[in-house]
């Protein structure tokens, strides 16, 4: 399958052009005014021209091979247009039709993958509106698209159409290619990802996403794209059930667990906003500055202390940090402003320098040179149609003069989006100085950008633990059987002994207090039956515990199997933790880390990653919890033994991505973590099977 | 003091009048194109003329009483400036001048104060760039307004001058008056906003403050405020502590604690958003729409699922539901779309209707005819320059007619900013719809909005307990002395005594187990010098315990004065809560409650609300906790007393407030809350006094 023909192909042959209102005429509009257009050709039996162009009555009679075709036809039509096409030595198309999977009828949309594959067409669609290819030109799009191809380094990849044509008329993001994906029938949105990864006109890859097909392909690309640092910028519906439930009826495709995605995206270190209108000014951002910020570190110069004051806030809100300003930057700057002025990061500048393009110019200078400094916000609202004695213009020629360095990239924060003047917004991005999105949003941009800045490959495990084809019936183990499966792994297990007769326990050699605990796999919960005994302190009373919880399991769980009952050494408490996982359908074994009890059930403070993974993300797991302060001596308190907690985490994830067929979940609740050098212990584990 | 003479005057002076650039030439400019320039006359004795206009020599020599002067003169000559405007008979005026209390010098600035005190002068500054009055067309304002006065509904109050220019150029805002406040030297926010709130031209009010300096005057306002339900805008600097600074440095005045600053907002029903580009974008909003939505509860209806699917995840994510709609409603709507749509709130319409205006009017007349839905959202990008083919043509005909019923509030969501078609914004405008942001920042405003409409000011105590003169140091009481302190007020403590000779322990009647603890005003942390003995099971245990806790204290904290030891029945154990006070000098006690230990010290889980406050005040601190599930009923627990605790926190909340001249700090930590019906228990208090 070659999606270099159907992206850019050298001709292109319209399948059932036509002038009526819709997808068929703006298709035909669009491409009549595309560079390509003496290798456009119209095919429609019916008419004799369309648009004042010859209609052919088949693709076999054209005048040249045919590199794509874009069939505006009907679902029932669509196979044998195929099939012609095919036989034309035509290897790719984009089918707008509509009425598949996204509807239910999944037999049709699976017949077509088929033909599709037999002939090794690369089709795009179907239920898309095809794309837009501002390299070449070439609008192969159902919808009337309002201005004219220009490139530039942003690919946007979009299940949804509309999204494509109303990103193309935002006119200050330039575009190497809208893609609109639709159903993914056959080519995925992984496929096209890959595509632009190695496209070298493509400098950000944007995505909107419902769900994606093909797990393994999506972690290869996005590990691809992690090693050369190429960003993807994702925005993904499916957050909340009603927004899942309706991305499932558009497409037809799976949402999958929206917080396993989170987690994927964390640890291939792409891009995940929470809008549309982010994904476009993220995309903006990143097309525009000429090189990343060498530090996750900002700077900010104002002309007004209210604006310097909602920068320092903004900003530190979003954690973001504003360095110290070094002596000599100190004193560079302090030489620049008069006299009154408080020389600090973020700076109130005062109003003098704004009529002083190289003197302003010359403050950004001294904050690129300094070394603690990895961005320059100037502070500056740029409105519509700006007056010429307004400030922006020298205030932007300062930036322009600084820009031309190409030392560490300079943005312009608004402070209120209204509109914006072209003619200024064009002199600074043409030099690289983006303008971003007022404070709320434009500071949520940089957040995203420190932290793809701060991301390094070559510290994450870029794989998952992709499972195939694992059962569908959930299988419990008892805590012993799921201990032994651990212990078998290498997991290490506190000291405990299963015994089936009472006599058995004088053999035992065990360290007092003990707990008996009934080992049967037909009874989950143990202690709402009465099958826990605690605090057992001498051989005595573990004889008359072992009776009692044999005789409370039977008496409450007549029919269950008994298998004898377990004793362990009571474990000295600690700070109670869960490490936990939960198998993907499509990322595979995510695993949780998080503070036991309420904090995980009530606060919800957990982190989750995917399967394998290594020290360093265990560590940062364990870090990024809200609770983490009391494994860091909370109160006077003693250190947790962090490190031993991160191995647990490791070999649990380990284990959980060498059995990804067949593991369901997994809980080790509570894990005791002890004081630093002390190490942990499982108290409890729980592992259910798929089969 | 009567600020309608400074806003609305009906004749101007400009004094010190000229033509150098800065804020004289534009303040000169600005007030030449007002249709009141025959009543508007330049003062400077140094100039014949200036811009073609006569200069005066000096006030009293102009040809009829003056309501109001621009000052356009430095510190020094201010206040004989002032002396002679008075003098003529004027009782207002501006003054721009700078270097007061903001850079240091609050004596000259305190002289001003006390001289338009003594002559009755409404005085708009200092450092300030004056107002503009769009009702009269009046822009006495220091930097040049590029727009012709257009008279709106929304007043704007800041304490920065730029913020207001910025906001002027806004092209869809329309103003009645927009007024930068400078230092606040005279006239304060606080003045202004009593001003506005009473402004029958004025409908939303909208507030950038770095602090305010007058606690009393400003609830006053926030409680008249909440009665009308005229909405007041708050926009904030200083959440952080860099903000903070920033807003200290900018205009003397203090930012007090924003936690508590948020509270107040909380209490009094006043919008507070997070920042500048909200402050406007909200004004905007509530000055559009003809009336607040019934409900809290939305619909949206968008062309495709691509857009129906963010605004059900974006809504969502932000809190806001979308009800089920009724079945006549889903039936009325079935019947206006095609077949293959799935009828739902949010809906998705798919294209049909795109061009047919009165069906789309009548799908919004379904959802506004729906009694479950309080307000309509319609998905739509709105872009420049639409072509006249575009679907916003007849989409907006139909959103036309179905406002005109003016029945629910009707907003278009758009999922890109970008810039906006004047053309469409204004017709939508003119008839009550507004252009929200795209949906991150459109789906918060809604969010404000419907807090505001769910905000009832007859549930709320509108008024605060605002210290006056309190002392600088801090005294701390002894646990016993804050509990009597407490009992004293009327609030419940367990049964307890203080011993001071050991045989005294032999007349106490007390339910064992008991704890004993050492009672000196020099010890705050009993538990570090072993001043504290638990679970006494019987009186040979407690005689022992007496002797025990005394050598401890005396041998550890050799120069602290013992005053006995205090007995109290070990309390049993229940839901750890805190209760405690701050007070917070602008603002008074804030009242702050949250789940004891490390809920509140890790997840800060606690919540602050300015006393006094009522009984359902109350309930709602204690139900926003996110660890009110431990509460109400945790994995099968037992539901707490919250009512007993509602109660404990609204008497704190009285004592405090009766207090609010004396008390510093209370802390009832841990409080034990029991299951419903057997109330709540303090086990131990701090009182500290400041004196």
């Amino acid at each position: 399958m070659e999606l270099r023909k159907l992206l850019r192909p050298s001709s292109i042959a319209v399948i059932g052009a036509n002038d009526k209102n819709g997808f068929g005429k703006s298709t035909c509009i669009n491409l009549l005014s595309s560079p390509l257009k003496d290798h456009i050709y119209f095919v429609n039996p019916r008419r004799e021209e369309v648009f004042g162009k010859k209609c052919y009555d088949k693709i076999s009679d054209l005048p040249e091979k045919i590199d794509m075709c874009v069939i505006i036809l009907n679902k029932t039509l669509v196979p044998g247009a195929i099939e012609e096409a095919a036989a034309a030595g035509c290897r790719a198309a984009v089918v707008y039709a509509s009425g598949y999977g996204e509807t239910g009828d999944k037999e049709a949309e699976e017949q077509l993958r088929e033909l599709c594959r037999q002939h090794d067409m690369a089709v795009m669609g179907t239920n898309c509106a095809g794309f837009i290819n501002n390299l070449d030109g070439i609008f192969a799009f159902g919808m009337l698209v309002n201005r004219e191809p220009q490139a530039g380094n942003i690919a946007i990849i979009s299940q949804s159409g509309k999204i494509c044509l109303n990103m193309m008329q935002i006119r200050h993001m330039n575009y190497s290619y809208l893609i609109s994906s639709g159903n993914s029938t056959c080519i995925h949105v992984e496929d096209y990802l890959e595509y632009l990864i190695h496209d070298e006109d493509t400098k950000v890859i944007g995505l909107y996403l419902e769900g994606i097909k093909d797990p393994e392909k999506f972690t290869r690309v996005l590990a691809a794209a992690a090693k050369k640092r190429k960003p993807i910028v994702i925005m993904k519906v499916g957050k909340t059930a009603k927004g899942s439930a309706l991305a499932a009826s558009h497409t037809g495709s799976l949402s999958g667990s929206d917080k396993s995605f989170d987690a994927v995206v964390k640890k291939f270190g792409a891009i995940r906003v929470d809008d549309i209108e982010e994904l476009a000014e993220m995309c903006h951002l990143l097309s525009v500055i000429p090189m990343l910020p060498p530090k996750p570190a900002l700077s900010a110069m104002c002309l007004s202390g209210g604006e310097t004051g909602i920068c320092a806030d903004m900003g530190t809100l979003m954690g973001l940090s504003y360095p110290e300003l070094a002596p000599d930057t100190a004193e560079k700057i302090r030489e620049l402003l008069p006299g009154y002025a408080t020389v600090a990061n973020p700076l109130d500048m005062s109003a003098t320098l704004a009529h002083d393009g190289e003197r302003y110019a010359q403050v950004i200078q001294a904050f690129m040179d300094d070394p603690s400094i990895g961005l320059i916000i100037c502070g500056q609202t740029v409105l519509q149609h700006h007056e010429k004695q307004d400030v922006i213009y020298p205030m932007s020629d300062g930036m322009v003069m600084a820009a031309r360095k190409k030392k560490k990239p300079i943005v312009v924060m608004s402070f209120f989006n209204s509109s914006r003047d072209e003619t200024i917004r064009q002199k600074l991005e043409s030099e690289g100085v983006p303008i971003l999105p007022a404070t709320g949003g434009g500071f949520k941009l940089l957040r995203y950008l420190m932290d793809f800045v701060s991301y390094d490959p070559d510290a994450h495990t870029l794989e998952l633990a992709i499972p195939h084809g694992t059962g569908k019936q959930n299988v419990a183990l008892s805590e012993r059987e799921s201990k032994l499966e651990l212990k078998k792994y290498g997991i290490e297990v506190p000291e405990e002994y299963v015994v089936t007769e009472k006599d058995q326990l004088d053999e035992i050699e065990i360290e007092y207090p003990v707990a008996a605990k009934i080992v049967s796999p037909d009874i989950l919960h143990k202690s709402d039956v009465g099958g826990v005994k605690l605090n057992i302190q001498n051989r005595e009373e573990l004889r008359a515990a072992f009776d009692e919880v044999i005789y409370n399991a039977k008496s409450r769980c007549p029919d269950a199997q008994i298998d004898g009952v377990l004793v362990n050494r009571m474990l000295p408490p600690g700070v109670e933790v869960i490490v936990g996982v939960n198998n993907d359908p499509q990322f595979g074994p995510m695993v949780l880390c998080g503070l036991g009890g309420v904090f995980v059930e009530v606060f919800k403070d957990a982190a989750l990653y995917p399967a394998p993974l290594n020290r360093e993300e265990a560590l940062h797991m364990i870090q990024s919890l809200k609770g983490y302060k009391l494994l860091s001596g909370y109160r006077g308190g003693k250190e947790g033994d962090v490190e031993a907690l991160a191995d647990l985490v490791v070999q649990v994830a380990g284990y959980a991505a060498e059995n990804k067929d067949t593991l369901a979940e997994l809980d080790i609740n509570p894990v005791f973590v002890y004081p630093k050098g002390e190490g942990v212990a499982m108290a409890d584990a729980l592992i259910v099977k798929r089969r």
